[in-house]
């Protein structure tokens, strides 16, 4: 049983986003750590660091193995960290003359944080899909109802009247820069991590750069010397994450405060009341308020972590585990909201 | 799978609590909000609001009833909370001359936040446990080592030495002052909630006072008028919760910084590095750093839902359910880490 | 020129509290902190520890010394505190054979921390004259409106009547509950802070408890033994200004709501706009809103400095100095916007 | 006297920047503030919306006025903002035929996020001009002890020896990549705003757009849609301070951690104890994460500042006049401790 809202038998409804939750489970963090030492192995034996047969019997163990659960748990209660469990494993599984060949030169910060960055790299496709989704259904909320008038309220109270493209084209234009900014992360947000034990990759020598070059290209993500103990990286990922469900959470409020105020706003679906059988709550439009201040919360935990002491913080660096996980989920879940919320609307302003 | 780390496959071997984990889940609630509807349908029959038979088929059905998950989480979806789902699905249990009297004059609020508090009253002698336990094993460090000399240290800086006594009393004694306040919450600090449909008992008349009295009796709570708009009760317990792992952050901090400048601690246990087999890192430690940033960032979201406005606000509700069941495992899940680390203790100070 | 708010030429109309600036400013802080130093010469005269003719010169000293500003603002940027620098002109400003018995076994700390119990000790009876004189409003407001009829709004959606009452006594039950909090508060949690260099008055043997609780009574602060590395008396403080002020931000988010929503309520004055001369703004409930939020964000930050590191941390402690002054200005000008907002209310409910 | 220590008698030794605070002043407020109106005159006038005399005029009286402040406080007090009462002043000073032409089809917020925006066009070249003299202390440093030996940390415990370079690189590359970013802000990043009393510049028809670009034009800032209620330009803009103050925060704490194990650092400098005349106290460096923990803090509340309903939410609003300006002054300071740090290292790492 889940004591989480992201992952709960019946909140799920509400919060739940399968789609984003299987590239954040176990399962796929262990896929995406396997890949890592696969692809380790690969680049080090084109470098004649490691033999071909033994990259080759690493890359196809990789491939099948799974690891014992119980063992990896029981790891990372002693080790705070799950690699040097899974490693061990691993080696368990390979030829012994392999076994000292596998994660040679990596340190445990470089297969979670590169595994970290191979799932963004699935993850944020899926949030541009569903932001252009939300953007092409408030462009055609626009064309529908756009120009017919709507009553400006600043300050909680009624200013002048204004139409409905002025109101919608402060829901959408944040929206489109949050878009903007996530196809931009996309294509150079997503750098590999490969510094071994303490960040100066001290096994490599001079050939340090080609060989994480070479490993960034293996894996698909972009190359950057080590910024294990540089944490703007992802820091500044929360903040797009809270950037996308603060203009959310405005959309959700306007239109929350649309239905309490009537009149301008109709909507099909609304969540019934176990009290009251004449209400139409709009909590999915209430949800998306929630989750804006649930980020707007966080992303101050994500900013803390960067301050990461020496060369590997293991205080800072699991708080992110605990935070930004939940900040891709929040974000996640507000958009399949948000979609929802404005697939819903059936009128907007006054004939 | 699982992306939250107090409920996660191998994260949870650091950050999990499975004791008070089963208080948080979906089957702990469930199992609560049947014993609130018993409870009032009891409470009911015997105020001769409902016909005793009623009662009885109420509370019976209560005992056994497990809901189809399927269909509270659509009903969690749609309605956004789960109480009008559950409600139905119960209402079908019963014979159909029952149903009705099932739920009478409550809302989802009541159910929910009533649930809440009978969890909490089972998830405080957790906590009140370990901290008990924790200060006796400091209690023991101290006999075993208070008097040795430690260097004290200002601003990072060598100060002047002080004794291991000194530093053991600035870790017991705020977790002393935590256990009274824990102490004194338990014992009237969780109170039934039960207002109706916007908070006003409209149902009873007069009588409301003492049916909520009755059943705060029954379900061995305070009794307290109506404060489901009033989330005092709930921001003021996050700060309890913040208060503690706030204090073994510092005991925390302190050991990992002992164990880096070494010659003043010994432990046992420590963990293990997959680079570098020499090392034996203060990994509990650090993750009493980690809980605590957790829980101060958390905290501030659990004031924010103290602007809740009208009779019951979605948004600032929601936001508790993401937020405070989190900071109760973090609590756990430092408390557990916190004694682990002081039994782990073999040496403090110099001869 | 000012850029804070609290303290702003022009923005301060809002947000100033002239009266809780005063105890909070550089003034009221030297002016305790040379109490502190009076008060520790005059018991550690009465203890033999100094000749009485030293600290009568101590004493009277600090009656009318008045350090060079210049200089403390230099002794800051070197030492980081204030203390080492007024000290060092306290001493220049006392004959050469009493100088080198002020501060005798204390630490900036000690000076610095108990400063801070003095000026809250005359902070908090200004708040607590603020809370009930709004509690004796709302409860007039119920006296004259409280049997009326309002609209109760659930999930933004209105849901059944209620009473006026009823929406008051959401105001008022949480303010009075931090009236009681406060009234402890000042009656007990105000300590002095005495522990010499790293907390252990390693100047005064087993004499130290005694000249403590001497010290404590001069100053008519609790005894209590040196708390310097544990910060849970500061944090639990700003856990109380954030009560107050999230309920406050909740009275004024409900009353910025009618004024939207309209015909349950009226007002006296509200804001102009620069724009549209119709407007009435209801200004005040917004900035109640406003100040909320702000202390629930800082809530966090108070949260994060009991992770104090060993014997005194500057980076910690430091936090406090930034944030916990704002966090009383801000509780003391939400209670003062709170009772001019309760004072314009001329009519609420239905006839 | 003042509670804020950004601007305090003597804190300000520490945290105060002068430089900075002249442009969040109110001075510089209402100095760009009256640019905002006199450009909006003379761009009305170029488009024959009011006649040249009448711009004359106010662009000749917005240069020499100033207002008077007791009645700008008064009127912030009733209106919840100064623009009302700054235009009421500017009318009485201008020949009643043209009073009526100022301001025209404006509001207040138009007048004060311009305001802003101009000054954080000032502010900027500041910030980036230290960054830019931090990052070629950094590589001086590098040039002088790059190549010396540093036992390399992970975990809080010895690891295995790395160079200076490596751990220079690590405080290096992201202020290098906060340059980047500052730049790019500069250069594209503080947009005007206009939009008229609910944001649609109702009184200009579809001469608006045009207008509006005039008028950035004019004021030398980018031409933006009005995004009154869209506020993620501020809230990235927070992200980034707090993305300096971040990565500063872990070069102070690594600073003070070598200083407190020793053997690797020397400092010039370095702060007195008022109990301990042998201490050095890292005090710059301590002040370092404390700034890096503060605006962690205050980068959430910019975030629930996106939050912003309707046309304009005084709430929400006024929610960053409190925060924005605190941490502009925290990066301000951040970056002249951190540079001042920087010059007293003389030397890093062993021979």
């Amino acid at each position: 049983m889940n004591a989480t809202a992201f992952a709960h038998p019946f909140l799920s409804g509400l919060f739940g986003d399968d789609e984003i939750s299987e590239h954040l489970g176990a399962e796929a963090d262990i896929r995406a750590m396997l890949a890592f030492e696969a692809a380790l192995a690969h680049v080090q034996a084109e470098a004649d660091i490691l033999p071909q047969t033994a990259a080759h019997s690493i890359v196809a163990t990789c491939k099948y193995f799974w690891p014992d659960m119980d063992q990896l748990k029981a790891g990372v209660a002693t080790d705070g960290v799950v690699v040097a469990n899974l490693v061990k494993q691993l080696r368990a599984a390979l030829p012994s003359d392999v076994a000292g060949h596998l994660h040679y030169g990596a340190t445990s910060q470089d297969v979670i944080d590169t595994s970290l960055m191979l799932r963004l790299k699935s993850i944020f496709p899926i949030l541009i899909r569903r932001l252009q989704s939300l953007i092409d259904h408030l462009a055609k909320l626009n064309q529908l109802y756009g120009s017919r008038s709507l009553m400006g309220y600043t300050r909680m109270q009624a200013a002048i009247p204004i139409t409905v493209a002025d109101r919608i084209f402060a829901w959408q234009a944040p929206l489109e820069r949050c878009l903007q900014r996530a196809i931009e992360m996309s294509q150079t947000g997503f750098p590999v991590q490969f510094g071994g034990a303490a960040g100066s990759l001290d096994k490599f020598g001079n050939r340090a750069a080609d060989l994480r070059a070479a490993l960034a290209q293996e894996l698909d993500l972009a190359d950057r010397k080590q910024w294990q103990s540089q944490r703007d990286v992802v820091a500044d990922l929360s903040n797009l994450l809270s950037l996308i469900t603060g203009s959310l959470g405005k959309f959700g409020q306007d239109i929350a405060l649309m239905a309490e105020i009537g009149g301008e706003i109709a909507m099909s679906g609304g969540g019934a009341s176990s009290a009251m059988a004449h209400k139409q709550n709009p909590v999915t439009a209430e949800i998306l308020v929630t989750l804006a201040r649930f980020n707007s919360v966080q992303v101050s935990g994500m900013h803390h972590s960067l301050v990461h002491e020496q060369e590997r913080s293991g205080a800072a660096w699991s708080l992110e585990w605990l935070i930004l996980p939940q900040m891709l989920l929040a974000t996640g879940a507000a958009l399949l909201q948000a979609n929802k919320l404005a697939c819903s609307i059936t009128s907007l302003g006054r004939d």
